[in-house]
């Protein structure tokens, strides 16, 4: 049975940083999650197509033992296309084409109702929630979101996160979102809302934990070459899921590792294009990222 | 003997954050870098005041154990007035008055030359190599700068820091220094310039230390009232070399530790106004707080 379960956008990305440029590349929040879980688990995806999707990007999914039952088909396929300036920090967007996305309705196929962990990637809150009501007995919660969302529909992202376990916001949208410049303050008040946990994506900087009364900061790994950022929070958050699904332990002690786990994978992630460099990355590579995640934080 | 000799500025803050205000309060690069670094040696300083300097801010000095010989007295106090908005991220600077800086000439007691440790604090780059040139057989030179220097006296910058052993730079001074907006690449600039060391300050990101083949990243502490920041950079500095001068050991792996105690008091000195906090602060507090450190990494 597909688990974890992922909702987010596929999408079809043209990029262009300062080291080169991709057309049409695979990309969205669901792309990338589910590809970062999959190196952990077998999870299945919630999102929609259009008939244009490349037969090539959808083996791809399959050959990573990635469930696609829950995807379904449309007109035309969300396109995305974006620029990075030297500084690699923001990406600026040339072209937005919603296509499918404007009148998706998520049809969640029986058995995903069953799953015990979701990860609500970056998608119109409305869909999350869709998500989260159909569920039957999930075990963890994991939520991602976008600056976007929180300027449009404040409202329907504070809903969603009332019903979730752990909350995965970047340290902009966290600033935005509890209107405070002080990250520990904007946990806290994320904490008031979720279950279990608050994670706040601080990029090169690495990544805090919040719970009730312990705090772990991750930190970033120190990649001297970054060709291209895109997917990297998503390729966290589905990392993230993907490990605590494999180990079935939701402990603050678990999610720490999972944390390390999730920024492994983001940080091969913006060493290549699109998924280019994921695509290499084998699971004894994870492992030595690991451990040198390990020995940069010893003292 | 006091060792490690401090360099830098004995100023006169009048601070203003959205949390209060101080007038007049003892500031200054060599003032925090000392005090934090008397929590573990015998610091002397190197600076200048005026007749007009408090009675008390000296006895202070005493009180701590600071070596103050290497303070000469002209006419009128170094004065600086600024301001911090909500972000806290930022001083503002309202007035600069330099008076005894203006014309200040190093004069260093003959005791200081035999000094093993050396903490070059925030001052002009031609003191601070006034004052390498004077040491007869150092152990370890560690220098500060600001990004003033880097824009006015840029050359003389990178003279001092061919002569010493580790750079202290927060992360906008590292981008401007190397001309690049990724901190790895800065470091391993920096690298080639100094014989031991690079450490990127971070702000609430915490700090990175850079050594030819290793890397280590220290944790921020998770402060959620930060009433001013004013000298928590010199305060790290201090804290740092102060450290290594008691330990006697300039290993990375001491490094990291120093990394740590210099974190620790620059977070207690971010909790008050000027030098409030810090006064309070006992070896018991700074050790717990170390600990702190060691719980917030784990995984």
């Amino acid at each position: 049975m597909a688990d974890p379960i992922i909702i987010g956008t596929v999408a079809l990305d043209s990029i262009e940083t300062p080291f080169g440029k991709v057309e049409n590349a695979l990309g969205g929040s669901a792309s990338y999650a589910s590809f970062s879980a999959s190196f952990f688990s077998k999870p299945g995806i919630l999102s929609i197509i259009g008939r244009d999707f490349p037969e090539d990007h959808m083996n791809f999914f399959k050959e990573k033992g990635i469930d696609t039952k829950g995807i379904i088909v449309g007109d035309k396929t969300f396109r995305w296309q974006g620029y990075y300036e030297f500084d690699m920090n923001e990406a600026k967007t040339l072209k937005t084409e919603l296509n499918v996305l404007e009148t998706y309705k998520v049809e969640i196929p029986e058995e995903y109702r069953n799953a015990k962990y979701v990860f609500l990637g970056n998608i119109d809150p409305e869909r999350q929630i869709q998500v989260i009501d159909s569920l039957k007995n999930p075990e963890l919660i994991v939520m991602d979101t976008m600056n976007l969302w929180i300027d449009i529909k404040k409202d329907q992202v504070i809903e969603a996160i009332k019903k979730i376990d752990v909350l995965i916001l970047n340290d902009g949208e966290a600033r935005q979102l509890f209107e405070t410049t002080n990250l520990v303050k904007a946990a806290k008040d994320a904490l008031k809302l979720v279950s279990k946990a608050v994670i706040i994506k601080k990029g090169e900087h690495g990544a805090l934990l919040f719970t009730t009364d312990r705090h772990f900061s991750a930190p970033g790994y120190p990649l001297e070459n970054v060709k291209d950022p895109t997917g990297c929070g998503d390729t966290f958050g589905g990392g993230f899921t993907g490990y605590l699904e494999k180990t079935k332990d939701i402990s603050e002690k678990n999610m720490r590792k999972a944390i390390i786990y999730g920024s492994a994978l983001a940080s091969f992630n913006a060493e290549g294009f699109g998924m280019d460099r994921l695509k290499e990355v084998t699971k004894k590579d994870i492992e030595e990222r690991f451990e040198e995640f390990k020995k940069l934080r010893e003292f």
